[in-house]
Formats: structure tokens, C-alpha cells, sequence
């Protein structure tokens, strides 16, 4: 239809027929004209891509308008029988993005480099996007959804959290008229499955760790999990959406899962929590930040807290992944899946793919960017937090009110405290109200030194509570 | 913008600024000319959507990229005072609808007439529609895709279902990668907060119900919420989008939950069971239909059923709502929320009306209704279902011979059978595996006639077994 003029397009629209407006179209679209998919990247996730666009093809055809046709597969090493024609593979990322041919370009190839580039490529010839990759998208995001926006191309990445779990398009889409308050999310299936296992079985974090790499839940190098980078990269990427504001990994405050203990998940046990590492993304009104001229500030962090058995999130178990949201007229949505794994992570790129490809096919684009609120990042020390102490003490008088009086000196007012043991197994266990973080780490701190501390042996966030 | 050519507006794009194709637009969209919006209704959702469009709106247009402006409400009576100016208001839906500012429809009045007149109107003169109207889509949404799609207009009804909780859009777009093969909500809050009631408080279906009345949980007739009429037609509109066929109210094989005794709830705490009125969409796989040619064939119902308290939606209470989807790839997704009131079902209409704004201002379509499967519906007969039921029976020997023997002749396998009580109490429960429904329920006729078998005094469905 390229070169028709406006009165073929407004003929063909009155008749139903689908539309190619003139600027999307560089190639010509018709209903049998085949829409060119390149996949970069042959892991878990590609390998999926691939077979369902091999097996579903018809079925891909009819939800698109035209046929998906897969051009090529950008892999590292040619010449391993990966169930394809093998003309199919190249090891030439580059000039299967250039391809003529191609139209869009699904990278599942992970990694900032050379993924970035073969992204930027893609969108400034006007391709349209679609990615799992959410450390790139955390550090990027900015900089690919401007080459999208000039080419007028679509930049998708439903995949990059929380896997088959539908919450990147709810937030863009679905929340767009509401205000969203707070994300909590539990993201990274590895962490989770540690911390449910220790729950569990009761052992401790080494020797979980190591069966969850005996089975395959955890890399050989797992430190992008248990340190939270992974679940750092989620949150950016849910904050900026949520808030309207961009966010990077570099915003997000974040404390891995390796210094849990199997007492810590007793503690919890014994005051009717768990404890999960949470992707926590909220938004600290105005009024409690003078100092910003009263704005919205965004607070965005990671970190093992204990949360309430009661709490939604608390019965989110093994490799499971959820999210929960909390927004102004919606109130508390959760959305709980399967957050990794090959096939559903794959079912989240081809819901993708095929919008793209509708895109392409019948005109529109989906939403880019939004970062207009531009809202400020709240240092961490200035987000309000729960702590839950766990110290053992002189089994003395005055314990308490040397311990309630330094809670007192910095502001922090005690929700609980109880008094276990006698001897030198004296504990107190002490649990805050809501507090600014930085009063919070203080307090800890200036217990430490106070004589008749005899040491602290834990200290938790308390999360998700209503107080 | 309009008459500029085509070559105007591809220098526009690239400059990356806003373009509007040709087609899209018979009034001029630029970033300053607001998009208008009629609202028809003005009940708790319509008072609410009123609200937001008027306070919140700066953040829509940013949201949007152009003001959204309220042109007006459609309500049954003016003079009332509403807290709005008294011009917004009119008694005359249809010039609302036809105004020439008026851009995009939004229907909260309920009910299939004038409702499905109004709707047909706007999308035929390309304006796009909004709705929360699920017992008009539920028959009607054939006619109005159609209309929407001879005119390029979109029609978006994410609040139909389960208010705030986005399942409309991820069915439609985020899993339109994948293959859905069942949907299991409990989408209607008056008989889940019913329900919830009498399992926590033992009382009967009758005393609880005036309870939930006095309350503000059921309305005055409560008959379309308790009889499943609500449930169904939401049923239907999530299979039309799981199967990618057109399922209506009719297509529903449908029970309400007045039957349900205190006895019923007692009896599924007895076996760690909840009792829940659920919607489930079920594909048949082919492979069981030899009758059809092997096609896949679609099972849509609405009943009180019991369902392991294991079972995630075992725990959603009171007025919440969820959804849970199993797709091929995706495996098993759950989405949960509140599935009415005024501001959750105006988050969801608004999250709507951004996108639809999006499309006028953008150009672009969300995507039309997708019925090219054409699966047929099956019989509720032929439905694959499991049964719990309660016996009273004679205290001699051989009755659970004779009972069984009535499974066996009808082809209905046992998983367990329990004998109780002695004398005039004897009792037996049975619960099957998986037989066609069919079979089950002659079945129990069969059994009623036994001699031994003083009465049967209960019957329930069992879903959300793995068996």
C-alpha cells in the first residue's frame, strides 16, 4: 500500500479492511505479506521463542493479521544442532538486525553488550523491540525508548520482570488513570527459593545456597541473585513505571539475602512473619518532605524484611515470583506466576512479539516512555522503615529503660518489646513503629555500645504491615 | 493537522513529535486541543470517573499527551445537586454522544438498553467506548466490535470483569503469545462475600444473605449476583478472550449459590475444602471430542463448588475478587483485587479511557475482537467434572456395594468413599475422580432410587484438583 495516497487509505478504512497508515510502513504490509522476526540469542528463553513461532504459526498468524516469519537466530557458535534448519543461524547479530527483511528484533541474549547497541540499531531503522533484558533496560532504558520514539518504533519488555507475570503492562496501561502508591514485589526466583527452603528445612543460608546450585535454582555465580542485582534491576524498571519518573539501578538501595540466618527465619517464625527479599517501590507523600517544597518523592530498595504470614506476599513460595500494587481507586491488586524459567519467560516475549507485530501491521504504537512526574529519589536514611531488634542482654534492672531510652533519644518509638530468658541468655526483642531509616540504623548503632548490651544479634526490617 | 499531506506529516515524525494519521482523525488533534469525553452514568462508578477526570487532571494529560476534558454526564435526573456544575449534566444521552467535542464515550449506566443504542452510536461515528457493562458485552459484543471496527474506534471494557483487577487486557495482549487453557475466577463479590460469611459464622444461606443486604453487599434483588447471572456473563467475556471464539451468556451453563446449606460449608471444612461460586473457562482438548473432528472444544460454567483450602483462590474472602489463568507456556497466573465499588472500577475505566485518548491523539487501535478460533461450546453434559456427595443411608450390609455398584454401571471411577455415623445416622461420602457430567449426575439420580439410600443430601462439584 506504500504510495498510496490519503483517498486509497480512507477508501480501504470505510470498507474495514486493516490500514497501514503511511509514516509506519517502510515495508509494504498486506495480509500476506510476512512480518520478519530476527531472536537474538539462543539460551532457555530463545529456544522457546523459537519453537513456538515454528509450532504456532498459524495460530501467530491469526492473532497478528499477517504471518510471523522467523528470518534468523543471532547465537555464539554455529554449528550445534539446535533442532533448526541451520541456515536459520548465524553468528552475525548485526547484520541479521540490518536485514531488510527483518522487521522486528526479539533480544533474549541478556547482557549489556553488545545487546545495546543491536537494540539501538534495531530502533533507529525503525524496528520495532522486544526484550527480556532488564539490567539493560534499568541502566537504559532513557536512552532506547528516545531512539524508539524518533523512529516511531515500539520498545517492549514485559519479559525483564517477573517473567510470564503480566505487570509491566498493567502499569503502563491498565493503572494509566490511577496513582500508584507502592509496589512490593518478590522478583528473583533464586533468593526465594533460598530463603523458602531455609524456612523451611531450618538450614542455614551456605548449605542452601549449594543445594539450590545442585538443582538448578541458582547459577554457579549467584551473586547477581543473592546480592539483589537482579531484583535492583526489577525494581528501577517497576519504579520508573509506577512513578511516571525515571529510575535507575544506580536509585535503587539494595542489601542481598547472605547474611540471613536460620535463627533470623526462627525469629520470624516465632512472631508470625517470614522473611523474603522484597523489591519495594513507594512513594513518600509530599507533606512528610518539607524540604523538597513538599513534592512526592520516590523511595526504591531491596532488601530481606519480615512480613506478616498474613500478608498476601508471605505465601509466595520456591521459584515463584509476585507483585503487589498499590494504587489510589485500585487499592491492593496482586499479580503471582511463574517469574523465570524458558517457556514462561517466553510467553511473555510472544504476547509482546504480537502486539509489536499488530503494531506494525495495523498502524499504533505502544506507549513510550512516561517520566514526566520526574519525581525525586529519597535518600535512603529518609525512608520510613520498621525495625524488629533482636539483643542480648545483662540480665540486670535498668536493661530496658537504658534500651527504651536510646530508642527514645533518636526519635524511634517502640511498638513491642519483650523480655525472654534470664542469665546470660537475657534477650530483648524490640519492634519499632515506622521511623525515618537513618534514626532507625542510629539507634542500632548506639545500642551496640550500651553496657548492658551484650551484643545485637539481629536486625530485620518489618515490612508490609498496616500500622 | 488534518489536510496537511502526507509528506507534512512524515516531517513531523521525524522530528519525534506527536503525528496523527490521516484516518484516525476527523477532528484536528494537536497537543493543545483537548480530547472530549461524555460520561453516561453517574452512579458510584460515574461519580467516581467524574472525580478523577476533574481533580486529577493534569496528570492525565500528561498521561494522554493532550487535555482530557469532561464535556458532559448523562443522567437519569438533573437538579439533583452532584458537586459538579449543572451544565455538565443532561437527560439527553443521545446529543451527549453526538456532540461534535465529544471524542471518546464512557458507559457506567448499566443495563442493555439504551446502553447498546448510545454504544452504537458513538463507535459508529469513530468515537471510542469505554465500558463497564458486562451483561451488554456478555450478548452484544459481536454487533459493537464490529461497529468499532468499521470505524476504526476502539471499544475497551477492562472494568467488566473483576473491577480494578487488570485479566481483560493481559488475556487480550500480554498472553496473545500463548495458549490459554483454562480461566477459574470468582468474579462476583456479593456471593463470595456470602459465602465467606457462612463458612466463618455457620449460619444458613437465608440469614446471611439479609446480612450482606444490611450491609450494602447485596442489593435490593439480589437475584442477578446470587443466581450466577453476574458470573456468567463475566464467564462468558473471559472465554470469548481466552479462546479467541465468541462465547455469550447463553453458552453458560449456570447455578447460583441459594442451595448452599450451612451443612454444605461444615462438610467442605470436614475435607479441607472452602465452598466458592466460580467461572470456569475450560478448553476441552480435541483429543476427548472425537465426535467434532478432534477440534478443541470450549467449556464455560458458573457454580458453587468446593475447592482445597491449598487452592490459591480458597483464600480469597469477603468482596475481593481473582482470577487465575493456566496458559500452555505461561503455566499458572493469578490476579487479584477488588472486583467492584466505584473507585476500583474507575481505576479500570480510566486506564481504559488513557489508552483509547492515546489512540485519538496517537493514532493507533487497540486490538478488535478476536473470534478466528470459532471453538465450538460443549454441552455442559460432555463437561469433565469431579462430585462430592453426601449419602444417607440404611445401616446394613451391602450398601456400599450397591452404591458403588451405581458408579460403576454408570463409568464413574471413585477416589475415596467414607463410611459415618451408624443407625438412622449412617451416612456415606463419596468423592469421584473426574467423569463426564453427564455420567455423574445420572449418577445421583441412580442413587436417589436405591433402596439403601435414604437420601442424597448434598451434592457439590469439586474444582481445582491436579487429579
Amino acid at each position: 500500500m506504500t504510495g498510496q495516497g490519503p483517498e486509497a487509505v480512507a477508501e480501504r478504512h470505510h470498507e474495514g479492511a486493516p490500514v497501514v497508515p503511511q509514516h509506519l510502513s517502510t515495508s509494504a504490509f498486506g495480509t500476506d505479506h510476512p512480518i520478519g522476526v530476527a531472536v537474538l540469542g539462543m539460551g532457555n528463553v530463545g529456544t522457546e521463542v523459537v519453537k513456538i513461532l515454528r509450532e504456532h504459526a498459524e495460530e501467530m498468524r491469526q492473532r497478528v493479521g499477517a504471518p510471523l516469519v522467523l528470518r534468523g537466530v543471532a547465537v555464539r557458535r554455529t554449528g550445534v544442532d539446535r533442532g533448526i534448519p541451520a541456515e536459520l543461524l548465524t553468528t552475525d547479530a548485526e547484520a541479521l538486525v540490518g536485514r531488510e527483511d527483518v522487521d522486528l528484533v526479539v533480544e533474549v541474549m541478556g547482557g549489556i553488550d553488545p545487546a545495546r547497541a543491536l537494540i539501538g540499531a534495531a530502533l533507529r531503522a525503525g524496528k520495532s523491540v522486544v526484550t527480556a533484558n532488564k539490567a539493560l533496560l534499568a541502566d537504559y532504558t532513557g536512552e532506547l525508548a528516545a531512539a524508539a520514539e524518533r523512529s516511531r518504533a515500539d520498545l517492549y519488555f514485559e519479559a525483564a520482570v517477573a517473567g510470564a507475570i503480566p505487570v509491566v503492562r498493567p502499569l503502563i496501561q491498565s493503572l494509566s488513570g490511577d496513582r500508584v502508591d507502592r509496589v512490593v514485589g518478590i522478583v528473583n526466583g533464586t533468593t526465594n527459593f533460598i530463603l523458602s527452603a531455609m524456612a523451611e528445612t531450618g538450614a542455614d543460608y551456605h548449605a542452601t545456597l549449594a543445594e539450590a546450585t545442585r538443582l538448578g535454582y541458582a547459577e554457579a555465580d549467584p551473586t547477581a541473585d543473592v546480592e539483589g542485582y537482579d531484583a535492583a534491576a526489577k525494581a528501577a524498571i517497576l519504579a520508573s513505571l509506577a512513578f511516571h519518573t525515571r529510575v535507575t539501578a544506580a536509585d535503587v538501595y539494595r542489601e542481598g539475602i547472605a547474611r540471613i540466618s536460620a535463627e533470623d527465619l526462627e525469629t520470624a517464625a516465632a512472631v508470625g512473619c517470614t522473611v523474603k527479599l522484597l523489591a519495594i517501590c513507594e512513594r513518600i507523600p509530599g507533606e512528610l518532605s518539607v524540604a523538597e517544597g513538599g513534592k512526592d518523592r520516590v523511595s526504591v530498595r531491596v532488601y530481606p524484611a519480615l512480613i506478616p504470614l498474613k500478608h498476601p506476599l508471605s505465601s509466595v513460595d520456591g521459584a515463584f515470583n509476585a507483585v503487589v500494587v498499590e494504587a489510589e481507586n485500585a487499592g491492593r491488586l496482586m499479580f503471582y506466576g511463574q517469574g523465570a524459567g524458558g517457556a514462561p519467560t517466553a510467553s511473555a516475549v510472544m504476547g509482546d512479539l504480537v502486539m509489536a507485530a499488530r503494531n506494525k501491521f495495523y498502524g499504533g504504537r505502544a506507549p513510550g516512555e512516561s517520566v514526566y512526574a520526574e519525581l525525586p529519589i529519597a535518600p535512603f536514611g529518609d525512608t520510613p522503615t520498621r525495625y524488629h531488634v533482636n539483643l542480648q542482654v545483662a540480665d540486670r534492672t535498668g536493661v530496658l529503660q537504658a534500651v527504651a531510652g536510646e530508642f527514645a533519644d533518636h526519635g524511634v518509638s517502640i511498638s513491642t518489646v519483650r523480655q525472654e530468658g534470664h542469665g546470660a541468655g537475657a534477650r530483648l526483642v524490640v519492634v519499632t513503629h515506622h521511623a525515618q531509616e537513618s534514626a532507625l540504623a542510629d539507634t542500632v548503632a548506639a545500642l551496640a555500645e550500651l553496657e548492658s548490651v551484650t551484643s545485637v544479634t539481629s536486625v530485620l526490617r518489618l515490612e508490609g504491615t498496616e500500622e
